[in-house]
C-alpha cells in the first residue's frame, strides 16, 4: 500500500512565451527562484513520496529534459507520450504502470508547473487526501479525491468545484491550522464569467479546481472501465508491457488510437464517489505573465524587475531582461515586458492570456524558430 | 555675393535613445527612409547652395562621420568644435570662416536633424529669406532673418516668434501657393505652457521658432560685436587662422574661453533688425519618439511597425525591432518600443521627453556602454 506520485509534464505553457518554447516548456523554467517549476513540484512531494515512487509523464521529446531536471527519479520512471491526448490517457498510462508494480498503489496525480506558497500546509492537505483515498467506501471501493483551493478572488480563469459543506461554509477545514477533511463533491463548474465567479465566491461552498488528484490505481482504473471504456481497453493491457521490449511500441499504439479527453471531463464529472479536500496554501497555476507579476515580490510602485532593468515613472509592471541587455521602461503602467534574446514581448497585464494567440500565429505562419 | 549654408550638427539628440548614442547621434540616423537626417538636410539645400559652399559645424569627435555622410562637401568645410558651447559660438566660427573667403557672403544656418515634408515650398521660403537678408536696411546694414513655422497645434515643446502682421493674421504669405514675405519680429517667446500655446495659436501672429537663420556674415558679425562682444573678440580673429597650421589650436582656444550661449538668446532677442519669413512646409524638429510616430505613415489603428514586429490588439503605437529580433506587442496602446540590440526602450507616447532623463541616469551611473 505504497504512495506514488505522477507528475504530468506534457504541456508547453505557451502563454509563457517568449520564455516558454516548444523546445523549452514552462515547467522547465525557473519562474520563481533558482529551481524549475518541475523541480519545485518534485521537492514538495518530499518526504511524502519516495523519489523512486515518482513517475513523470511528459511529451516524448521532453524525456531527456525531465530526466535532467529530476535526476533522483529513476530513468525508467520518465514516460514519454508520443502524441498529446490530454490528461485522461496520461492518467491511465500511469495507473497501468503502477498497478503492475503494486496492486494496492495509491497515486497522487499533479501538474508539473504550479506554484505553492505554503508547502507544509500543502503536505497536510495532501496527506488528508491520501487518507481519504485509502478509506473504503460503503460499496467496498475507494473514492476519487481531488484538492480544491479556497478561492481568494472571483477568478474567471479556473474551473470550480462545489462541495457538500453540510451547511457549514465558513469554518470548514480549509482554514490554516485546522485539520483538512474530505467533503463530497456536488458539481464541477467550467470557467465562469465574472458575475458567476463572484456568486461562487460569495456562496462559500465553491473551490478552485487545482488539477491535483489522489486515488488508488485500482479505483481510477475501475472508473476508466466504467466511464471511458475505450481508454481502459487501450491502456490497461500496458501493465504487462512495461519493462519489456514492447513497451515503447505498445505505448505508441495506445496513444495513437486514444481519444483526446481530460480526466476531469472523462472521469471526475461522471463518477459517484468523488471527494474534495479544501486547501488554502497559496496556490496558483501560474498561467501567464500576469500571474507571475502577481505572485512575485514587488517594489512600492508594484513593479517587479528582473535583470538589467531601469524603471522610470513606471507602475504595476513586470520587466525581465535577457543576456544582460538593458531594458528601460518610461511612463509605463500595467505592462509585462519579457526579453529572451531572440524575442521581446510587450503585453498589457490584463491581456496576458492573448499571448497564446501570438504563439498560434507564429506557428501558423511558419515562424517556427520562435515557437 | 555667394550663398553659403552652415549645417549645425553638434548635438547628440539623446531623446532618441536607444538609437541615438554619443558615438552615433540623431543626425546620423535614418529615422525616415534610407538617408540620414543630415543627408536629407544637405539634399534639400540643392540647388540653392553649391556643395562646396556648405559648412558643417559639429563636435570634433563627429567630423569623420559628417565627412562620411556628406562626401560632396569639401573635407576642410567640416569644422569640429572641441567643446560644446551652444549655437552662438558655432555661428561666430562659421561667419568668421565665410567672411575670410567672401566678404559679402550670405549664410543659411540650420540644424542638421529636422524633418521637412514639402521641400519645394521650403526652398521658396528659404529663397525669400535670402532675398530679405540681402536687402539693405534704412540704416545701411542688413537684417537678421529667421524662418518661422505656422503652428498647426498648441505645441508646448517649441519657442514662438511673434511678428508684425500689420493687422492681417489670416491671409499672410505663409499659406501655400502665396509668395513668402519677410515680416518684422516683435518678440521671441520661450516654450509656453498649454494655455499660452493655445492663446498663441488663436492669435494668428505667432510662429514656431525653427532654429533656421539667414543673414550676411558681416551683419551677424556686427551683431556679435554689439551684443556678444566677448564671443566676437574670441572668434572674429579666427578669419586669419583658417587653412593655416594654427587653425586647430586657434579654434580650440576660442572655444575654451567662450561662454555657452544660444544665438537666439545672445543675438536675435537683442537685435533690432530681425525679420521672419513665415512658412508652412511640414516641419518638425523630430524631437523624440512621439514625433517620429506622429510623422510616420501609420496603419488604420494608428500603429507604425518597423522590422520584425507583430502587433495584436495594439493601437497608436510605434514599434521598431533590431537585428531581426522579433518584437511582439499585445494589448498595447500609445507606446513607443525601440529595440537596438543592446537595449530596449518601452515608453509611453506622451512621456517621450523623459527619455533624456534616462540617458542622464545612465551617464551618471557610469553605464557608458549604453550612452
Amino acid at each position: 500500500m505504497s504512495l506514488y506520485a505522477v507528475i504530468m509534464a506534457g504541456g508547453v505553457g505557451s502563454r509563457f512565451w517568449p520564455r516558454s518554447r516548444r523546445s523549452h516548456p514552462k515547467q522547465f523554467l525557473d519562474v520563481f527562484g533558482d529551481a524549475s517549476l518541475i523541480q519545485n513540484t518534485f521537492a514538495r512531494l518530499q518526504p511524502l513520496v519516495e523519489p523512486e515512487n515518482v513517475l513523470v509523464v511528459t511529451n516524448a521529446d521532453y524525456v531527456g529534459k525531465t530526466q535532467a531536471h529530476l535526476p533522483a527519479v529513476p530513468e525508467s520512471n520518465h514516460l514519454g507520450e508520443p502524441v498529446a491526448r490530454n490528461t485522461a490517457p496520461c492518467t491511465a498510462l500511469a495507473a497501468a504502470k503502477l498497478i503492475a508494480e503494486d496492486p494496492e498503489a495509491t497515486m497522487i496525480v499533479l501538474p508539473a508547473d504550479h506554484l505553492i506558497g505554503d508547502v507544509s500546509r500543502f503536505q497536510e492537505v495532501l496527506q488528508a487526501a491520501v487518507d481519504a483515498a485509502q478509506t473504503e467506501t460503503a460499496s467496498g471501493g475507494h473514492p476519487l479525491v481531488t484538492i480544491g483551493i479556497r478561492p481568494t478572488h472571483p477568478e474567471t480563469g479556473y474551473g470550480y468545484i462545489q462541495f457538500d459543506a453540510d451547511g457549514d461554509t465558513d469554518g470548514i477545514a480549509d482554514d490554516l491550522g485546522m485539520t483538512p477533511t474530505a467533503h463530497r463533491v456536488l458539481t464541477f463548474a467550467e470557467k465562469p464569467d465574472r458575475a458567476t465567479a463572484e456568486r461562487f465566491l460569495d456562496a462559500g461552498d465553491f473551490l478552485w479546481n487545482s488539477g491535483m488528484f489522489i486515488w488508488r490505481a485500482d479505483a481510477v482504473l475501475a472508473a476508466f472501465e466504467r466511464y471511458l471504456p475505450k481508454v481502459h481497453r487501450l491502456f490497461s493491457p500496458l501493465a504487462e508491457a512495461f519493462g519489456t521490449e514492447r513497451e515503447e511500441a505498445a505505448i505508441a499504439d495506445a496513444y495513437e488510437r486514444s481519444p483526446k479527453i481530460s480526466i476531469d471531463y472523462g472521469i471526475l464529472e461522471q463518477a459517484d464517489d468523488v471527494l474534495v479536500v479544501p486547501g488554502a496554501f497559496g496556490w496558483s497555476d501560474v498561467g501567464d505573465w500576469r500571474a507571475v507579476h502577481e505572485l512575485a515580490a514587488k517594489d512600492a510602485a508594484g513593479n517587479r524587475a528582473e535583470g538589467n532593468v531601469i524603471l522610470q515613472d513606471t507602475a504595476r509592471s513586470f520587466a525581465r531582461s535577457a543576456d544582460g541587455r538593458l531594458l528601460v521602461l518610461v511612463g509605463v503602467t500595467d505592462a509585462s515586458v519579457v526579453d529572451t534574446g531572440d524575442a521581446v514581448l510587450v503585453c498589457d497585464r490584463e491581456q496576458a492570456q492573448k499571448v497564446k494567440d501570438v504563439v498560434d500565429f507564429l506557428s501558423v505562419h511558419g515562424m517556427d524558430e520562435y515557437v
